[in-house]
């Protein structure tokens, strides 16, 4: 009986805000409450169960208020994603995740708003000034029951043959409180275990198995309804209660009505973000004009 | 503090199952297991809070058993909407719902596989005998917060329009329990109430509203959080649990996580069912080999 | 043997600047060179093959110079918009053509992205201010082959439900020179036939008819193979290769390759620029943040 | 001043019937006819423009006639699939090609209709006799300006790590003659240069550069405007007349009006066939049920 959540300062309110061997921090700017959780050592990756790296959440304003392109709290997100990145080189975008499920469809929105400029290069690119793109090339990696390919393999496969200096990766999270659907945004550096959640044995995607910085990126869609049970439950959570909420052995989870809204939002603010981050020679509505 | 249920088969079993005014059979024919729920009286709608009317219930098998165009079973599911429908004359078919929210979507991606043959006549069509198709005609209804138009007004103001002899209405319900999500279809003859359940006053479709039988089709695609809260916690579902099911006051619903392959398997199902029982002169091959 | 074009300057081309009835001006704002053609009368009408009214054409820059939200020229766009409108009341905006062909998608993406905003009202528009919004409703007419419904009469049923004081239609254009594709944009006031070009018989929407305003807005994406052959080979265009530009009875279309970007491009300038035009107590970054 | 085709009996109609080193053969089965034309040397291969293999050419009824899920002629187009393949093994199918275009999403398309299997392994499968299903992965390329990935490049990433016994790659084609667009089929051993008629030096995927058959299968949805003037024109294409068919250095393409139900018809076709091609231990009704 477990709780399940991606969130690392959720797993760090679950062991206890003293657990040995974690840093953590807060602070503001441009009107966002920023936290910096850092697991730094085997013992805080055993307590939390969250690898070892550096953990930026970022509390979004509730999803009434929107974000516009020129919105200063993009560059306070951009600035905290600019930090994990190399200075310049290759970047590769990963959206993971299902298009077809709104919730799931986070990592695809996104990545399809980011732009791809690898390709962009000789003459035409000096004579307008595009060359100083920073070259950023990017994938969606499908599902596998579509693809009968492993989200694992299917980055490593173009990592091992493009050699990016960083892996970005976004992807829609669970969280352990409805309260924080759409309205937390965490970005880390310690890559990602594709279903790991489920316990399967998949391919990581992290500094020691690529050799570049992975830095993963996402915001909570759904609470697992297990989870939620638990939560509510207590130790009243029962054999019954929990078989209920696994009827035929599928998988329930718990999702606001508005998601279709919460994931465009979250979809625009990431992009918006990363885009700025990733292309500093230029600001967002030229980039946007380029896009 | 109450059960949100759109199936009849659940409001009977709530209410118990010696209500009076209601009258139950079940049958089963070419291994479906169906049931006939007749709310009799107004004594009966009180006590289910269902409209005064027929309400067929159809269990379908677990997800893993699709469907295909050749299935006996859907001219069973089609002989029940049959029953329901005049015998000729125009039919309106409105799917209703939300394409950009997986469990909302069902009503559109169905009536998006419906045969729209109003359109077809003249000369061409009596050369080709297509003048046997009877004639149909599609909409979706969008949502009001991209239309501004509400859906029961924007189905009125076709139906005053085009002069149907029936409506046929699609859409996603609510189920309680979530074992029979993407398992239960439910064809009804009280027409709808979109939103009902929302609690907001809103135009009803109904034959007496709009002077037709219109016809209800639906299968569960979400159980609504607080719904399901009650039914684990019951008397100890408290203020404060309910509050934590609705943060910030937003809804939250419960739905597998394969919620793309039940709403493709069920949109399947009733476009497959219902093009068989509004075009009674081809079958289905015919059918599909004209879309 | 004819020209096919949507577009009134071409129309006027065809006829010759000196026909008569015609009035015609040019002038430039912001950067974008603007013409305003006047149809004054029924010589004027035959003579160009449109209806009395005006049309305002705008010249946009070539497709690698794309529009932001703070861009200037929105605003020149949106004013020539506003001067068509009634002051104030209920706007029905209705995006004709079909979104699964590129060329044909361009009236539904634009008015997926028109801000609806009928159903919002009562104290809580008024305590947050949003009840200085116009009241506009947006509707998607679909295709004939999918619905069975006309353009024309879909547009026309919502129109005698809702009461709008005007309507804005949305559509995909013909012109009869490829350079025109994606940079230029018409406004008239003269209404729409749907499908009048194919020859067909079909409901008018126009002041005439409905009793109110009605503007159409449209960008050329395609032009008729025919016409492109009759204008490249003049009075060599023999019956031999009109047939092969009619292959089994088929029409054919000219398109850009890049027709994506083209009506993506479109379709944001139009929708930000009548979002403006239409929200005058609200500037563009205001309105995005509340879509 | 060249004709465009990607068809090889095009390429030979243009070449001459008597080009040396062309074997070319006709038969019909299950009333479609089909056509076997070899390039047999580097003779014919630069007289053709095509490289040395096998083509299969299927003519297509015209576009009102559909297939259905049990239609014979299926087994006819499979068959023709399935003599170029391995008789098993992993096999990876490639869909080429932009959905956002109609014309160009062929590819997509149709591979999301095919069933991926290579994930399915283990007890459960040998328990539900889905073990017997071929593995199968499938991939779409995506588009190079949206991913900064070349097509060649993405897919040979795949290759190198997935080690298939023979790669699939399905894109749509361009054809010389209007007549042709969604009615026919061409299947060749000869693998594929993406992007190759655009001039660009690109990766190509071939049984040289990837060590196992790549099958190319494909249907024509365009005709170039410029190849189509040349056809009508002859020696009378000057300069004037092709500078307007390339506006601003803008290629144009010919495409019928009714391109969506082209590319739906032949997306199911090469779906359908293929699927049975692959899994020869299912009929297609059971391949359905199970997707």
């Amino acid at each position: 009986m477990q709780f399940r959540t991606d969130l690392a300062i959720e797993a760090r309110e679950i062991a206890g805000e003293n657990t040995g061997g974690v840093e953590f921090k807060r602070y503001s700017e441009n009107g966002l409450e920023i936290s910096r959780l850092i697991v730094k050592n085997q013992k805080a990756r055993q307590a939390l169960g969250k690898e070892i790296g550096t953990y930026i959440t970022i509390e979004l304003p509730s999803l009434t208020d929107n974000f516009t392109e020129t919105d200063k709290r993009l560059e306070t997100v951009g600035n905290e994603i600019k930090r994990l990145l190399p200075v310049n080189g290759l970047v590769l975008v990963a959206g993971l995740g299902n298009m077809e499920i709104t919730p799931d469809s986070l990592g695809p929105k996104t990545s399809s708003r980011v732009l791809a400029t690898r390709h962009i290069s000789g003459e035409i690119a000096r004579s307008t000034g595009l060359d100083r793109l920073r070259p950023v090339a990017v994938m969606q990696t499908g599902v596998t029951g579509q693809t009968g390919i492993e989200t694992g393999e299917y980055i490593l496969s173009i990592v091992r043959r493009i050699r990016p200096t960083a892996v970005v990766a976004i992807d829609a999270l669970a969280s352990r409180r409805p309260e924080r659907l759409g309205c937390t945004l965490q970005i880390s550096d310690t890559g990602i275990s594709p279903g790991a959640g489920v316990g399967n044995h998949r391919t990581k995607i992290t500094k020691e198995t690529v050799g570049v910085p992975v830095i993963a990126i996402g915001v909570p869609t759904v609470v697992d309804a297990q989870t939620l049970a638990i939560d509510i439950l207590g130790s009243d959570c029962n054999r019954k209660t929990q078989k209920m909420l696994m009827p035929q052995g599928r998988q329930l989870v718990v999702i606001p009505r508005e998601i279709d809204l919460l994931t465009e939002r979250a979809s625009r603010l990431i992009a918006f973000a990363l885009n700025g981050a990733l292309q500093n020679e230029f600001d967002l509505p030229d980039l946007i004009s380029l896009m």
